[in-house]
């Protein structure tokens, strides 16, 4: 299972300063939505001259014109580019279109995604690399938001995915035993005294 | 009914070109999606100081961190800013609450969204200035696209909406005529041989 730290910063600057510290300790570098729409794309360019050996994730969030999206994310350097589940079928086909075009992954995200399950396959069948099983940071604040059902749903949809959405150090086990390639941490990192040494518990706690 | 024009362009230079050449001619300028994530929010902040006296519009399309993001687009000079209908309801809170603390508004935009009419009511009582009754770019290229069916999606909701995907000078009076606010254009403005003279028109064509 990889790692992935998803950075909900908000310029570039605190961006490569946070990356600069976790690095080492994980696989994918994700810059989050806000980040991107409030510094653009150079913020990915940014990240990708830093780390030319890790996976830079932008979470695009794209909803529409999938190719054009997309395609000027992969040339600013992003290596995996999120579409939203809830996006038409023609948007993620465009999206894979640019992906297939740039020898780079689409990264289907499920938020907001009633039956994730279902939609999981339909997007891998569509030729996403992998869905995020995500609950928003809005959904995890609210009352009766359950980690377990975002990791069962996982599990049950039998395709590769990512977990997003209360990734710690208490729940990273529980993430690999469901399956997921690759969990994703936000806050246990970026929210964490020492960001180098949160990253590196949860790598150590991934067998 | 106001005209807003769509700015889907990719390059803060080229808004600033098309907004210096249509703004006489319109009431609000849009900063498409992908202009904000390929330029981040210094390209709301451009707009807005180039046309102080239009209604900027920043097509976030939010999805997640809905007061987060509708936050910062408020402070870099937005006055109205989307979010997704496919969001969450505490995503769209959140926006509104940035939106009341700014003395600004959001817009839901509900490209996406199966049953339009429902939502368009329950985003307006959590507090949504208008909803966008959206066809986006990818949908309008699918077989089967009705234009119709979405003017009526939003004659039937009985509530404050823009329409947005297939304005032309051939359908603007359509869009006047099903009850909207706001008429949206894109490629029949900043596609057209002479934008100006294409807003213009549009124009002239409201009564």
């Amino acid at each position: 299972m990889k790692l992935q730290v998803a950075m909900d910063v908000l310029t570039t600057e605190a961006a490569l300063a946070l990356a600069a510290q976790v690095a080492p300790h994980v696989d994918i570098i994700e810059l989050g939505t806000p980040l991107i729409k409030a510094e653009g794309l150079s913020a990915v360019t940014a990240i990708k001259a830093a780390h030319p050996d890790k996976i830079v994730f932008a979470d695009l969030k794209t909803m529409d014109a999938g190719e054009l999206e997309a395609g000027i994310a992969f040339a600013a350097g992003a290596d995996l580019v999120t579409v939203l589940g809830t996006a038409g079928d023609s948007t993620i086909i465009g999206a894979v279109a640019a992906a297939t075009k740039h020898d780079k992954g689409i990264v289907v995200d499920l938020i907001g995604v009633a039956d994730k399950v279902t939609r999981a396959r339909e997007v891998i069948a569509l030729g996403a690399q992998f869905v995020e099983m995500h609950a928003g940071l809005d959904e995890q604040a609210e009352p009766g938001f359950s980690f377990e059902k975002l990791l069962s749903q996982g599990e049950t949809a039998k395709v590769p995915f990512s977990l997003a959405g209360g990734v710690s150090i208490a729940t990273i086990k529980s993430v690999q035993r469901a399956g997921a390639s690759v969990a994703v941490a936000g806050g246990a990192i970026y929210g964490a005294e020492d960001p180098a040494a949160a990253a590196a518990a949860l790598r150590a706690a991934i067998i």
